[in-house]
């Protein structure tokens, strides 16, 4: 099986690491030009725990590409997802498999608006990684990868390919309970984080953030729970604390984006709970005003 | 009759100016020995609209200076009440008259605990100032004062006073209801301004924190109702936009005290109408959110 990797972003240059560590057959689609010259040229550096090594890999602007691929890795950010799909979807086989690993809740969703869903393959990964330069990838711990679908099939093809691999995978029948349960840990660190420009562990440290944690926990699990996921709030809250206390000294994915100047995920987190709570009638006042105070952020940069 | 003035702020400041300028007999009583020694040695310098001036005014440390004080204008932070009540009342005469008109609400209320409230005026001032050194006060515009009292003679007796002044003097037979109305205004604008670190008018052109702004009136609107303060919301909430506008280039006080590292007065703004929210058994996320927000970010700065 041939696989295809959507997004050279630092998850799909790790990706393209992992797979090529595994001499697995992949090739990588970019649609930035600038970036996929870059790899081309220079080749793909890889900063893993004790060493720096360069490989080279298949990287095109050309979409056609993903047309030999068998399974297709979607690793652009949760903002992007449709517009991926949308650009992708003429150049794949009838039988391929999409894979969305993405943050955030609601990729799926948006995937299933284009692919029947025994075709989608879904859940979440706690590999981290940062981009140095567009050809720069830092490895940020392996973790493992967590999937299900609807389709038995669809999920087995998925599981073979990466049990070639040295990444922890588990299957579940639940995958949508993983997915909410990543985006509640986001959503309970993120825009805190963000906001007051602090560390994972500070928001624990700092009792009045910590208060703030709280409520988007138990606004979001209220909303998951309504919205058929079972999650208890307790245990919830407890986890992401667990996480803030393991992650203590890291500056989360959003605050590098503001830092950065970036778009941020926000819409499909924060943005999302307070979208489904709306949908259901329920009010999110917590996640809404955190949500508010970063689309202001990203605002202050990102229309100027 | 002669007047006290507690705290030589940038308020305490002016206010000598303005009492000076009138000739009106008063003595200023500052806790703090090195401001006092300061003022003492280089007089007061204040930066008027065209001009700039150095006035000698009666500074002292040694709270004794206002037994002779008829009228004692309060001119501390709101969070100073107490603690100035509290040092200044051994040594007031059986008659004086406490003046309140600091932000924030529950400043009535403290001052009541320790002083007949027949002997207390309170109310509101759009005068404005800033200090640029401990002895230079720079003037942000007259303004006006809004005052009432329990107590008609109390009343009476400060108005007299202050008409000897250059200053808009309006009485109330509602001070309550003015001093809401500006805690108001400042909790849709401060915390907002504070935690984005933008000016008062750019509050407006972001939509999202506009958005913000408008569950902050709405919840304060909803407690002060319940407070038994008349309160209408879309009025109210025209009002705190209006302000935003007339003072589009300003950074609030808020703002300033965060850039400057010192402590906001968050706890008489947007934490009163917390706390009474919570006593009136009223949910207020947002106003919580954002002093939680607040407090996070002076408690990185202070406990240091």
């Amino acid at each position: 099986m041939k696989a295809g990797i959507v997004g050279a972003g630092s998850l799909g240059c790790i990706f393209s690491y992992i797979f090529y560590k595994s001499d697995l057959d992949f090739v990588v689609y970019e649609k930035d030009n600038e970036t996929v010259q870059e790899i081309q040229a220079k080749g793909l550096t890889v900063s893993d725990i004790n060493k720096e090594i360069n490989i080279k890999i298949f990287i095109s602007s050309n979409v056609e590409i993903l047309s030999s691929c068998d399974l297709i890795f979607l690793l652009v950010k949760s903002y992007s997802t449709e517009e991926a799909i949308k650009s992708i979807k003429p150049y794949l086989k009838d039988n391929s498999i999409i894979i969305s690993l993405q943050n955030g809740i609601g990729n799926f969703e948006t995937i299933c608006n284009f692919i029947d869903k025994d075709q989608v393959v879904y859940g979440t990964t706690t590999i981290g990684a940062s981009k140095k330069s567009p050809s720069h990838v830092i490895a940020g711990g392996y973790g493992y990868i967590k999937i299900g679908s609807p389709s038995t099939t669809a999920l087995n093809n998925v599981v073979s390919f990466l049990n070639k691999t040295t990444i922890e995978l588990y299957s579940t029948e639940n995958p949508s309970l993983a997915v909410w349960e990543k985006a509640i840990i986001n959503a309970g660190i993120n825009p805190i984080a963000s906001v007051l420009n602090i560390t994972n562990g500070e928001i624990i440290k700092i009792p009045f953030a910590s208060s703030i944690q709280d409520s988007i926990v138990q606004e979001a699990c209220t909303v998951a729970a309504k919205s058929g996921i079972e999650m208890d709030y307790n245990s919830m809250l407890a986890t992401v604390k667990e996480v803030c206390q393991k992650t203590a000294k890291n500056k989360c994915s959003m605050l590098q984006d503001v830092l950065q100047k970036r778009k941020t995920e926000i819409d499909s987190i924060n943005g999302f709970i307070l979208k489904r709570a709306k949908k259901l009638g329920l009010a999110a006042p917590v996640n809404e005003t955190m949500f508010n105070l970063i689309k202001s952020i990203e605002e202050k940069y990102i229309n100027i």
